[in-house]
């Protein structure tokens, strides 16, 4: 078996199809991306994964472009190469724009660096923060 | 030396005074964190943190509100406890409602799940996500 | 000095050729992965990582494939492409069908995302737990 | 606000009561744990993750144990107390005794020193894992 | 069974007590930590930590005070509460002053934000680090 | 927009000039690395790291090489493909040898190996610590 193997829609199941077309369907896109061609390997997975992320990428309190920078942010901080290109690319499709993306990087950046100083100076929390 | 030590504005340096009123005037609040009390131990890293923190924070492309969620996000997915409680802090005070907290979490939390799946899928990018 | 530099069994101190015949002998394989060749380049961390991992993840009160599917959850939780690569070829070989495997990834995504969400809830432990 | 809210049965919606009443009927519990409490207060988020681990955690391929354990270490491997402590409650209750706890923290332990081995050594995939 | 089960010396295994005994002659304490207390649950793990532990330590190309900062930092990064108080006062015995400490958290902390800077934009290696 | 996409000198802004020029003089090198290629993408994200990378990393209560090595320490532990390069390459350029990289390497692993078993024993922290 390869370490990456993807089915494509021509090979795939009824059940995994009907995934398929919803994406496509949601989205408005003519193909869905590898990742949902990965995942197709175990159908169970493949479906609940995309039903809860069309529910919670939904809008909502939050709009979308404000959930895919989130979503960016995360992928950015736990280093996924594939997570990062995908909701770069989704975030700059929902309305990311240059100096938007140096910010959500620059707050990344920041939240990482100063997560490990109150790690590091063992700060305890401000009773105020409960109030 | 206890495990957790804090520096009051009473017993600080002209330098760290400097740094503390700053955080109060452009916070407007009456004193600083936990957090900036510990870091006075070392005076440099509280400057620096302070100066890069007020910039980065500061409105710009992204207002105040968004900054902070994605704040908590990073935070969340990292696990530190005083961050989590500090920026949770924050972003109720820059307007996040009981909802916003509710998809803050539920996208942090998609993302870390898929982050993972598509490390153990070993998920190639898509050429789409450059062009 | 290259990034990425291997010893080759040929070029390798009788130090490090008796680790890797051991890891022949051990696992009946003809030739030792890369992980092995490059740890070769301080033989003190290659014979004590092959100890260690030499006794950990021989059968005990858990099955070699149990094991070896613990291990591919950590390496995709942490992200390492080498060590999920790896261990998913060690865990097929052990016996992981691709139903188990799509269990292992469905089960790791989900710690990762109830961990986070956990952190981000600030949930306290129910003393029942501990009892 | 306080920084830990949690929902009681008798404060709790019906939508949140229906969860509840699943929880306690599937695990066959008086009670929910802390987890489900503080995530109803996003009633959303507490069904689609209970209906996804409800799924994810049903025996399948893998049996229940083998599924907590791996909980249990990607728990460990992540630092969530709360987590770690309740997914080995839960472990301990599908039949983890102490020896097995032992190996499961030991292949921890391995999984995560060895990851970092890789990375820094800068391992290359060896062909034959992808075969 | 409590979450937190330690082994004192009057209680412990002649196995046990063996590490017990080489960790304080080695270390030249009274009694051992909270850390070798809970490990001696399972002797096996006790033994082989504690062999690494005592090999890697110990004086080579690098001091014990670089050794301990570098474990420090890790412990940071990775967020383990009693690791970081412990190795904070393992370097502290070892010679680790208040500057020393501020440098560490200030390198540990950029370490961290630069880390998710090159993961967020995406930065290929250069060819010339391998030359 | 390429998903990686830098800055050359000769494209650049005079504010990215006047930082890309400080590195060169700082560092005594011809040009700079991607890293500082790519962050130019924002002007004020380069400026200010660079400023605060050019203050951490200078000569303090810890020598230039020391703090390499623990950079890379947290790099590895992070698993930054770029960073684990990058600092590598300046550790070695600092004086790192085969033996004290092989003992970075050492240590980096049992601190993450470590820092996972004191998770899951759960163990709390000795009051001697906070001596």
């Amino acid at each position: 078996m390869s370490g990456s193997k993807s089915i494509e829609y021509r090979d795939a199941s009824p059940e995994v199809r009907a995934v398929f077309d919803d994406i496509k369907t949601t989205r408005q896109v003519d193909d869905v991306n590898n990742f949902w061609k990965h995942l197709a390997r175990d159908p169970a997975v493949l479906r609940r994964t995309w039903e809860s992320i069309k529910e919670v990428m939904a809008p909502g309190a939050l709009d979308p472009l404000t959930k895919e920078m989130i979503y960016l942010a995360v992928s950015v901080s736990n280093g996924c190469g594939y997570c990062i290109a995908s909701h770069t690319a989704a975030a700059r499709k929902a309305g990311m724009t240059d100096a938007m993306f140096g910010e959500v990087m620059a707050v990344t950046g920041m939240a990482n660096e100063t997560n490990r100083l109150a790690n590091g100076y063992r700060v305890p929390i401000d009773p105020a923060f409960d109030r």
